[in-house]
């Protein structure tokens, strides 16, 4: 078993890098706080006798040496990075859990055929530059590496201008590493682990997702005297797309989900009727055809609401994947060590996205889950216990050696 | 009649200060453009001989003297700031148009009994610190001095401290002044004369406005993992509320206008439900039942749309005048004015709130109106013609020696 202890107190120490406003942290990616949270966790992997490689996206790769030159490493990893008031555990988890695989590997002796190599893949979240997953959807070949340097923040920066800003852009060619298989342990990040009280949950599947970017275009016009019938109200449609998103959502219950995070009425002033409304929507489901038939439908419906009102309605895919199926034979492998540990597991489709989503492309992938409570994340207060960390990092061990073979 | 080269001269050379983006103005009150504006119209003062005087609240008071010692002065005035995509006449036409009122009496060699005062109001969008009409407010007992200095802009930085450092408080009493009676000249901003062919409005009233400003609490969740039956989703009840907005406006036609300017979601990212929605609404009517019975509809629906998503909801009022009655002998005196000076005109209702509807409160006032193309304002494309600004400059050039006395 691996030192509850130690991962906790490094998950409490990462924790500092970027503070937020509620306990929570505000680390989001290429910013400072994030160039501080990489160097901590070198340093770790310096002191745990870890060699570093650093590819164009940033990603971080920190290899233990297997016995046998010619195998191919087993990789474990997630990200660092996170939401602007976002959790402690989102993410970080998996990489601090994969450094005390190592570390707990380390104090027994125990060495592996296969190398392993702790990853942490850069931007995640999504938050900051969309799409999420964004630096593993470069490796897996899903993005090219020109369009994620292009990518902008709100504030117009881009991916490719941040990641030079904090020094952390390294030699590595993307995508040029070949993996054995991936695993990935995360916070569920939803209710069903907590609510059927189970320590383990055996990832078999990832949701799939559509992020659409509307732009909605209405006139300008002073909300005193421009009388009601000739207002061009791009707020009043950008609320009425917003209310037939949860309609479309509820109507592929069970099994999808619908919602808008991100809004911008421009120039949101108190007396101007918006003439630009720029607002984002994320659908999922692990049913592509339920998936697929959401984001028609919207893409279908918006024009019709805008038309009615006179405003102009534009719509950008800027994010998406397809439901993933994740590795049998390491599903197999990570319920077999969550028995043999004795915790109790069930199976699980992820709701969230992650970099397994993308590695999936490339090699056998799969995760690993602990519940958190309330299923809250994305929210500062945002927790887990220390027991729920370890008995993940327990499993993620197991997983490793049999799959990294003695 | 005045000038209308000159006029129109002096409002270009106003609009080269704080340019917008699109042909319009960005010179939002207390930024350093405000500033330069001011000294650009205290220089053209300057050179009318006019003497300055400037309030605490950064209210510009250019006098012309009178004959007689004792008589009170005649008030003409308006704004010179803007909104952040603003036009170049809102506001800007009246206080020039005054200045104008100046030259060509000071060209034409004509003495008044009572004093004119040009007058440029500090803060009358409302767009950076609401509300709106915020100097000529305190000015007219409305709001403190303290209540104005402590409004703050999105950024947090408070009216008090912006006037400061843009040097502009001046050594005045708040409304110390007595007035002997108050002119406003603006554009319309509304679509009723140019519809009607119209030259000149003569306002007889102007409707009554509540600002409300909603913050709705939902809870930050994720987009993705969150089942939507856990959700807690403030965006989901503005949603709603700007919706039944709507619906009260249009079921208070004709009379009545509502709508929503600004939306701020927290933490305002792609992945994560908004734990917090601050929006405004502004809501409008002549008619004082109609007013009020929207605002007391609106305040008891929201929460109960609020309640049925468990979204907290809080409102305060922010901006308020009633319906205003102007002043039944100025209005003759205008309307009579464009008739010796053959204009067609029609009596309006200001769509919009004026200064004038707070120095109502204070002494006999009334506006002048002119059209404005497409009764678009609050927009950069905002658009008049030299003849239609002359033409109200020439009703404000003989209200203004009719009240004030030869
Ligand atoms: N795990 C996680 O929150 N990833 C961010 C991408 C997403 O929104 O699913
Ligand atoms: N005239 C004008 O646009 N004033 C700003 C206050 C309002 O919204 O009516």
């Amino acid at each position: 078993r691996v030192n509850a202890d130690r991962l906790w107190d490094s998950l409490m120490d990462m924790a500092k890098i970027g503070p937020g406003i509620a306990g929570g942290n505000n680390r989001q990616t290429l910013t400072d706080s994030d160039a501080e949270g990489r160097r901590l966790f070198q340093t770790w992997c310096d002191a745990a006798s870890l060699t570093m490689g650093v590819d164009t996206m940033g990603n971080m790769f920190m290899t233990r040496a297997g016995t046998d030159p010619d195998a191919l490493p087993v990789y474990v990893g997630s990200h660092l990075d996170t939401q602007p008031t976002g959790g402690k555990y989102d993410g970080v988890l998996g990489v601090l859990a994969g450094l005390e695989v190592i570390r707990s590997m380390n104090d027994l002796g125990i060495r592996t055929k296969h190398p392993i190599v702790v990853t942490n893949w850069t931007n995640e979240e999504g938050a900051r530059f969309a799409p999420a997953m964004l630096a593993s959807g470069v490796f897996a070949g899903v993005h090219t590496q020109d369009y994620a340097y292009g990518r902008k923040d709100p504030d117009g920066k881009t991916f490719g201008d941040e990641l030079k800003r904090i020094g952390w852009v390294g030699d590595e060619e993307v995508g040029a590493r070949k993996m054995h298989a991936y695993f990935e342990y995360h916070i569920e990040q939803g209710p069903i682990l907590e609510a059927e009280e189970k320590q383990i949950g055996v990832v078999t599947h990832c949701q799939g997702l559509w992020w659409l970017e509307f732009t909605l275009t209405g006139r300008e016009a002073h909300t005193g005297s421009t009388p009601m019938a000739m207002r061009v109200n791009a707020g009043l449609a950008m609320s009425r797309i917003l209310e037939m998103v949860q309609t479309v959502a509820m109507e592929n219950q069970p099994g999808a989900v619908g919602g808008v995070g991100q809004v911008f009425f421009s120039p949101n002033s108190r007396n101007v009727l918006p003439g630009k409304v720029v607002f984002t929507v994320d659908i999922r489901s692990p049913d592509q055809a339920k998936l697929d038939g959401m984001r028609a439908r919207i893409e279908a419906e918006a024009p019709k609401i805008c038309a009615t009102l006179g405003v102009g309605c534009s719509v950008e895919a800027v994010g998406h994947f397809d439901p993933i199926t994740f590795d049998p034979t390491l599903v197999a492998t990570v319920r077999k060590a969550a028995e043999d540990l004795g915790y109790s597991h069930m199976n699980l489709i992820s709701g969230a996205g992650h970099d397994a989503c993308w590695a999936a492309k490339v090699a056998p992938a799969t995760m690993i889950m602990c519940p958190c409570v309330g299923g809250l994340s994305h929210n500062e207060a945002e927790d887990i216990s220390k027991e729920w960390a370890a008995a993940g990092a327990d499993v993620l061990l197991h997983a490793v050696i049999e799959t990294a073979g003695i």
